[in-house]
Parts: C-alpha cells; sequence; structure tokens
C-alpha cells in the first residue's frame, strides 16, 4: 500500500509499504479522509513541536475516516464495511493516567504522527477497536467525518472548563479548534458567545459557524469583566492580557492553543480576579460528542472545509502548503479513492 | 483612641480620633494584638499595591486580635470580654459574588488597609459581628491569634485547589503564607509536602513548622515529574518554570503569591502536561478552619513569631523596617496594653 | 388593596389590606399574574406540607410577575414600568447557608406562601430588589412569566446533578416540575430524553413540550441500563426502584418531587451500582437561567397553561379545585387586571 | 497446592488442586494470610449475597497479603521476595467504566470470591501485577497488611462523599468498614468525628480506634443539625432516617453498607434538607492510601484483629463461625505457612 513519509524538513516520499494485518483486538480501515492539522504542518515545516522531534521517517495525519474491512477475533461491535473515525492514540492501559480515565496523559500514548509514531496519511491502517467510532448516517462525507478530532478538542476542553448554563463565552481564535470550543460551549448551554481573532475571513467564518458577535481585535476593545469563561485557542501571549479583563473575576479561561516556550502573562491579575487556568491536552472520552457535535453542525462545518484534494505524493505537499501559507483557508482534507 | 495612620510614602503619624460605637449587628473590639503583612510593608513602602493607591491617609493593619467591649443590639453568639480574631473584610451581600458564596471577590467589600479602607493598626475597631470569631482557649495568646488570617490564606487556597488524600505537595516560598499553605496541604492529607525557597533561614524554620523536606532553589534540583499538586506563594517568575516541571501531568498548581505586573512562564507546557493553575484570593467561610489550623499548630506558629514589640509609632515603624529589611523576621507582632 | 386568605382547610376569603410601601432596598410590585403550585393545592386542601402548617390565615401564591410601581431609595437597575417575576423568597444573607451561596437553605428564608409567610396572591407586594428579574421583551405574556419559577427549580436541580453532554436522561413525572427538569437537561446537552408517567395526557403534553420518547410505565418497560442520569418529579416509591434499573451503573438520579414521608426504595441497589442520589430543594442563583429557559422554549410552554382566570376571590377557588382535580390540567394562570 | 473450596452452603472441602502459572504481566504470590469479610461470611451461610449466587464450587476470601514468588516477563517494579497485598478485582480495562477511571464498575471485572470467580483462601494465586502493591517495612505483620482492603472502601468512599476541611462526621456502624471510614475522613481533615452503632463493645473499640464520641443508638440520642456529612455503613433502615436529622441540611451522606433488598427512608426529607446521597460500590485507586491508612493507624488497627488462625480446612471453619456469631470479634485472620 501506498504512504506518504516526512523524511526530513519539507520533504516528502511515496513509499510502497506492506498492508497491516489486524490483531485479536484490532479493525484495519481503508483511510477514506485525512484533514490537515497545524501540528502536521509544524512538523513539516520545522522538523518538531516542542520536545517532540522527527527523528526517523513520518507518516503525517491523524485527523482521519475510513471504512472497516478487517476485524480481528476479539472485536465486537464493528464489522467489515462500517464507516469510522479513528480517536487516533492507543494508551497503555495500565499506568495510573489511564487507570485514572485520563488516558489522554498516559506516556506510552501511541498517537498518530507524533514522533516515533506514523500517523494516517496512507492507505490502510490497524489500530485498537475500542477507538474506532461509527459514523452515524446522518455524516454521509467522509471528510467532514474527520472534524470530529478537532471537536474532541474542543469538548474535552469545555469538560474540563465546566461551564455552566447561561454562562457568557469568549473565544480567542477563530481556527478549528475555536470553531470547536465555540460549538461544544454552546452545546452546554453558554450564551452570548463572542469569537476574536485579528483576522476578518476568519471571523467571518466564525460568524457563519454561529458566533453571536466576533470582535476583531486589531480595531475593537473587548467588554470588560464581561464573560464567565473564556477559551484561548491561539497560544498567543496578548491573549492572556486581553482574556483577564475581559472574563469576570471568579471565571475560568481554558487553554487549548500552543504558542511559544516562553510566554509572557499577568499572572498575578489572574490571581487577583481569581480566575483559574484549565489546561487540557488532547482529549479522552471525548469522542462520541465530538462525532455528535459534527452531526449537529453539519450544514456549518461543510462550510468550513475548504479545500479538498485527492490523495498523492503531489496533493499532500499542496495541502500542506495551504495549510501554512493561504490565511483564508479552512479545513484542507485529503480525499482517497 | 489612638491610630497610627500612614500618611504618604514611608511617613506615619498617631492621630487621636473618636472611639466608634457599634451599629446594631456590629461589635465594638479593643485590638489586643496585630501581625504586620507584607501587603502593609508594601503601602507604608511604595504606597500602592497594583492598582490599589493610598490617596489619602489611611491606618495600616488586617491581622488583628482583640475583645469584644460592646455588642450591638442584633448581635449573637458574641458579649462583651469574649476573645475575638477578626475576618477583615466586609462585603455588600447583595452582588452575584457575595449570592454564590465568593464574597471575597464582591467589588465593594470594604477590606482593613486596602484604600480607601482603613485598618486595625489602632486601639478599637466596630466590625461586622459575623465576621468575628471566638478564640479558642488553647490560644492563648493574642499574637498567635492573628495568624488566623494568614492561615484562612492557606485554607482557602487549599479548599480550591482540592488535594486528594495521599498527594504530595510541593510549597513555593516559606515565609507564613507558604507555611500556611504547607498546614493546610497537611490538614487535608498531603503527604511528603517538601517546601522550596532560596534562603537557608526560611528553609530551617519551614523544617521546624513540619515540612517533610525542604529544598534550596539555588543550590538543589527539585524532583522531576514527583508533586501531584503545588502551592506558588513568591510569584517569583522563575517558579513556574520550575514548578510545572516539578509537577506531575494532570496535577495542579495553587497561584497565592503575588509578584510584578507581567510574568514570563511556559503555559505551553501547563498545557501540554495538563497542569490547571488555580488561583485564589484572599479567602471566604476560612476563618473557622484557620483557627483550628492555629490551635493544631500552635507550638510550632508561636516559634514563627520572631518579633513582638509594644504599640506606639515608633514601634510601628520598627515593626515595618524590620518586616521590610530583616530576612530571618518571620512575624512581626504588635502587642496593645 | 385586595388579598386572598386561606383561613383554614378548604376556606379562603377576600380581604381589603393596607397596599404595603417599600424599603429603601426593595421595589413595590403590582402583580399581573400568579401561577398556581401543588404546595398551594396542598395548603388549601391539608393545611399543611410536612412540618409546614397553616396556623393563621395566610395568602397563598409563589409564581408570579407584575410590573415595579415604586423603588426604594437604595435600589439599582429597577425602575417604575418595568416588568418583572419575583424569586420569591428573601433569605438572612448572614447564616452560613447564605454566606456560602446556598441561600435556599437559610432557615430564616421567608418564602412567599410558606407559613408563616404570606404569598403573592394579592395586588400588591414589595420584595427585596435583589430577587426581582426584569422579564426580557420576548415573553410577552405575564403568564407565561410565571413559569420561571418551576423552571428554577429545573435548572437549580440540574446544576447540581451536573450531567455532561451527551448524557442521556430520563425524567419521572410529566407535571411542570418534570418539563423543567427535561427543558433545563436539554439546555445543557443531555440527548434521547425520555419522561415516564402513568397518565397518557401528560405524556403526549411532555412530547409536545420537546421529549424524545415518553414511557408510560403502567404499560411500557423501561430500557435497562440505559440513562446517564435521571430525575425523579414525582416522589413515587416506585420511581425509585424503576430509576435504579434504568439509569447505568456510576449515574446519577435528581430528586425534586415530593412524597410520603417515608418510602421505600432500593438503596442496596443504589449502592452496588454506585447512583448517586442528588437532592435539590427550591433554587438558589437560577433565576436568570430560568427565564431564559421560557424565552427560549415559549412557544412550547404558552401551550402547558391550560387555564387562565381573571384575579378574585371565586375564580381562585376554581383555580385550585382545577389544579387538584382535573388531570388533564397543565398550569392555572390567574391574571390580574 | 492446597485451596478451600465452599461446596455448597456451610459446607466447606480442601483440595489439591496445580499451582498457577503467571502469564508475562501478573506475579505468583505466596499467601500469607488471609482476612475474614463479612461477604466470605454471607456466602458461606447463604450461598448468595444479592444477585451473586455461588452455583460452582467456589474459593473463598477477598483480603490477603503474600510475597512474591515468580515474575511475568512484563512485570516491573516487583520481584520475587517482595512483600505484597492484592486489590482483588481485575477489570477489563477497555470497557466505559474502565476508560473513565471507574473500573471498580466494570461488569467483567474477575473479583474473588465473587461468583463465579474463586478468592484467595489458598496457597498461591497469579494476579495482574499492576494491582499488586508493596508492604512498606513500618507493617510487618502480614495479618495487619490485609486491612488494606477493608481501608481502601473507607478511602474510596470519602474521595467521593469529598468531604472539606474540619466537617463534622458521623459514621453509622462500628465494623471494620465504619472503622476504615472513620480513619479516612479524619485523614482528610474531619473533626469531632462521632461513630454510632447499637452495641457497646463495638463502641468501646471505635473508641480505641480514634472516635471523638461513640453513640449507642438504643439508648443515647443524636444530636441534630449537628454534622456535616455521615457515613453508613450498616444497611440498616433505622439509620437512614437517623442520619437525616443528624446531618446539617445541605450535607452529604455516604452510603457503603448493604442491607436487605428493600428499605424505607424518608427520602422526602433529605430532598428537603439538601442532603446528598453519595454511594460507592468497593474501591478504585485506593489501594495505596489505604496503604499508607494501615500504616499510620498500625497500633490501632493490630488490635481490631482479635482471632488468629493457621491456615487448615478446620480454621476456615472455624473462623466463618467466629465472624458470623462472636459479636465481640474483630477481624479473624488466617494466616499461612
Amino acid at each position: 500500500m501506498k504512504a506518504i513519509y516526512l523524511d526530513s524538513i519539507q520533504k516528502l516520499s511515496e513509499r510502497d509499504i506492506p498492508t497491516p494485518v489486524p490483531k485479536a483486538h484490532q479493525v484495519l480501515v481503508q483511510i477514506k479522509s485525512v484533514g490537515i492539522c497545524g501540528s502536521d504542518v509544524h512538523y513539516w515545516h520545522n522538523g518538531r513541536i516542542g520536545s517532540f522531534v522527527v527523528k526517523e521517517p513520518m507518516v503525517l495525519g491523524h485527523e482521519c475516516s475510513g471504512v472497516v474491512v478487517e476485524s480481528g477475533g476479539e472485536v465486537k461491535g464493528l464489522k467489515r464495511g462500517d464507516r469510522v473515525v479513528i480517536e487516533p492514540g492507543e494508551p497503555c492501559r495500565k499506568c495510573e493516567y489511564c487507570m485514572s480515565g485520563r488516558y489522554n496523559l498516559c506516556r506510552d500514548i501511541a498517537f498518530f504522527a507524533t514522533p516515533p509514531y506514523d500517523g494516517c496519511l496512507l492507505e490502510y491502517v490497524v489500530f485498537d477497536s475500542n477507538f474506532v467510532y461509527k459514523i452515524p448516517d446522518e455524516i454521509e462525507d467522509f471528510g467532514l467525518a474527520t472534524l470530529a478530532e478537532p471537536m474532541a478538542v474542543g469538548v474535552f476542553s469545555t469538560s474540563r472548563l465546566k461551564p455552566r448554563l447561561g454562562d457568557r463565552a469568549i473565544v480567542f481564535g477563530a481556527g478549528i479548534i475555536g470553531i470547536a470550543c465555540m460549538m461544544a460551549a454552546r452545546a452546554v448551554g453558554c450564551k452570548e458567545i463572542s469569537v476574536a481573532d485579528i483576522r476578518d475571513e476568519r471571523l467571518a467564518k466564525a460568524l457563519k459557524m454561529g458566533a453571536d458577535r466576533v470582535i476583531n481585535l486589531k480595531s475593537e476593545r473587548l467588554p470588560e469583566n464581561h464573560y464567565d469563561v473564556g477559551y484561548d485557542a491561539t497560544g498567543a501571549d496578548q491573549c492572556y492580557a486581553l482574556a483577564v479583563q475581559a472574563v469576570k473575576p471568579g471565571g475560568r479561561m481554558s487553554l487549548v492553543g500552543m504558542g511559544p516556550d516562553m510566554q509572557s502573562a499577568p499572572l498575578v491579575e489572574y490571581v487577583c480576579r481569581e480566575i483559574n487556568i484549565v489546561t487540557s491536552f488532547r482529549y479522552a472520552n471525548s469522542f462520541p460528542q465530538a462525532i455528535s457535535l459534527v452531526k449537529e453542525n453539519k450544514g456549518r462545518l461543510e462550510e468550513f472545509i475548504t479545500h479538498r484534494l485527492p490523495f498523492d505524493l503531489k496533493n499532500v505537499e499542496r495541502a500542506l502548503h495551504t495549510a501554512f501559507s493561504d490565511q483564508s483557508a479552512g479545513k484542507v482534507v485529503l480525499d482517497f479513492a
């Protein structure tokens, strides 16, 4: 089968590798669509993200959907032909994190396209059936289904942030993670959800995705002491300072964005205003709700996918370029034959 | 009666002002001891703390104990002669914060020695009886009783941090707030509590106060991925970076210290390790437990008080000087006749 | 002004009493609509509810809306002409419950139509402005606005039950409280919400109110191990036994219904299945969200009001009779001139 | 090796069976001590507990300690000679409960001495090394170490009950589970802990174990509205009615006791007083803390063990008889050669 490898910085190659065989608890999935994520772009462009360094050739991609073509002997509830999305990390199931329901923190988790683990820009993949979820019929498009992965980030951060019914929310960052946070916040009862960003085209998109208000931080001032909760999906220093004023004392800020290694933030203001900083890393126990969010926001999210390309070496390159440089791009998706 | 005013930066004066008369819900308390807090020193030395600026002459002091000399008509449970400590803020009781149990965030709270409200470096004070607590007989010394106030900071931060039984804890900062956090952490079942600081004499004191281990950050390395929870009682940038490595992924850091306006912190590491930052400002509903902590740690805390001076203008000045410049000083207390 | 008193069991009288004058923190509200609640019916029919006994003549009614006609000197944010609903209890603001945000448990709360406190079946009432909320323009009908009170019961019980996004919920009891729980559960992201009752006409109404499924417990079996959370709005013994099987192990049951003094329940099953029983009494900090729920479910809730009568002695009697004996009645509302 | 089987009600036999061989992730443990639990007595005496029915001969016993004699190839952190206790259930690690940290609710958990799974009244047992914990040196006695199991029940129920620092607690039932709850409550900062029971000899023991106060429910009245939290370790109907009055409004009751199938309880009082009922079943993620509790309460708990018998058929029978009928018995322990 065909697989696209990142050989070194900005160097990709296509290789022919053997199709894997599922173990007893695994399924073999034929990949149908893969969405390009910011982390794919990072690895391709810089060869690393923080302490994760690509030392050996690695297959990129971790947002995928496909069809089950074979099931291991112990697999229940999945059969040949099932349309599925994959939650792209297999944890050890044994460490203190796995034992306490926080498997996203497992240090031995094998996560797609995180060195040294290969991702899903290839034709077939085997995966623990426990992390493979059926796509509901209402989601007809495999490309749309790949959005379950970023949606899971929003669902999980929201489950940690715990907004209350009627809370006003602000989301910094109008990319897909910001949109996911917005949709998850809406789903648990937040009201008057604002999305802030510095690019008008992204804000226009956020409005279409259902934001109650969008705010261009370059030209507009945020209301002060207004929001009960906030999300930062940017990782930009400025947002920490803006957020602490926009959120009411006693509120909470969710951090899901990743910026530079060190950041400048008015932490003393967070203390004086008693605003907790609630972090979340990837997701755990969130895919079923994420798939529901995709289903419920189907019409909107379809529009968020701006580029679709058939899977081959040239197009993977093109997709990474587009995601890297085209500021008006929404989600870029590769479709398999 | 006599009161000591901060007239302007580092200028104090003694004034004779009328003894106040308690309203129906208030008691009149004759002050017996006042502890000097870092914030008193700050106001005296700099005339401000963040956005709080001393514009008019103001009485300093907010850690106090005394004796009830008169009770308003509606007061229940307190009578002339009762030995008491005062929780030094009167909230509005009406705003959304007061209504939801977070009165420490009330924007109209009248808090001792926070501009424009006078503190307790004076002979008599009237206060809402609801925030006046009897001192148990086991605490014989009024000076010791004043420690209920900093202890309440540790109790409250711990109630927000919510350590679990058996959690390993690290405390940055071996001042009275760090000690309060340590004692509160111990009281809710934390184990192997380390205290980190940069001064040996303070660490030696922390050891006497019950730390299981003390770490001088100038010469020793912290264990990595070791603690379940941590407290920062320093406000120093370096501690944010040290803490995120010392605390295990999935852990939590309590911030109680106040440093400079802007701080540098590896927030992306907090996200990747999913370590929440739990802020707390002053305290709410924490004085009864704080008084118990003083009682239970009586022997140790007595030793923490290193300076005691009779209340008068000269000694207030001396007390502020000592607290400001004597690095081996523990708590400095003024005793009233 | 005119007031309707419950003089003794099933004996009502109309009296002419002086119009009250608002204190500084109060508003004078001209009542426009009052909804009849089960507790009004109980007091009227039995003279008591549990340990609450009507010993003196008492005005019934606690679900009301009206118009501000006068404001006390300290009142902010409310003025003559404002259309309002009243959260019908004034707590002491001083006890440990009030101080910790649980004012619904205040033992000195003066709650409408709970002996010895009068309710709102009268023309004018004064009330602490802090518990008086503006009606949004979208809710044009004062009768509809009275539903904010039962909605607050659903909002509060849900805030204590804490369902997660995507949880499946079952509600026992299709009266207004059950409907309120259903709507609140929906608002925080519950899915596949079933309503169970023993009367088809009530279930038909629940379906119109938005239930995903209705179940007549007389003829149908509940799915087992199916729901993540449940609400009991009946107080009937049978529901405790049914619920523990219908809810999945690890789930939670909210109790809002009030039945006989002693009840029979398979508590050992609750333990073995680790299903928590989450109680809630009235509400605290829930009116704003309840008003939003009324606004968002306006069309449906209008239909829930089946009887409207002009306010006078005869009609109050008729309203209580209807609410007591007409099993097809939804909400019965008295409208004032 | 030798194993004692429960063949049918009150019929035990000794059999010679092959010593098991550990799989890669398992250790082989030579049993050193087994404590007799109420559930062992139940199965022996009645052949069933609720829906769990002994249909085939089954080995009893689930509270055990021993020595590792062999480790599977993948086992880390345990080696031949290690003194250990076993957390006696192996969950599936795959279901929604295992994935979310609630493996105690796993429906496929293989739990010692719960039909159809054999227990540990035998000479050697293999077990998933992940659930095998080293005994600290301070606990020299293997018999004492077996108490980690009941202590884990107290630790887990407390982690779900979540008492706050300074909460007053009442424990119904002075058996080992009640004592475990008391010790766990103490460890997380509860104060003024009362233990209530109906037998003076058990109460005398509770006092020795550290209760602040003991109350014989046959002769004494409980204080009303006094406790913040409570534990029921009896399963007796009367305790539900007593508890709801003894616990303050807004408090919480933990249920760990198991009584008859149906119970009579004033649930409406629980609602009116907003007292949550917090259930817990066995334990999850609680053994390390339980072992610490044994260590810290070593002196007291040693005294709780009243009977020790060498392991053989006769003595197992004697142990079950004693635990069943001797009301002054504390824990009965079988010691292996």
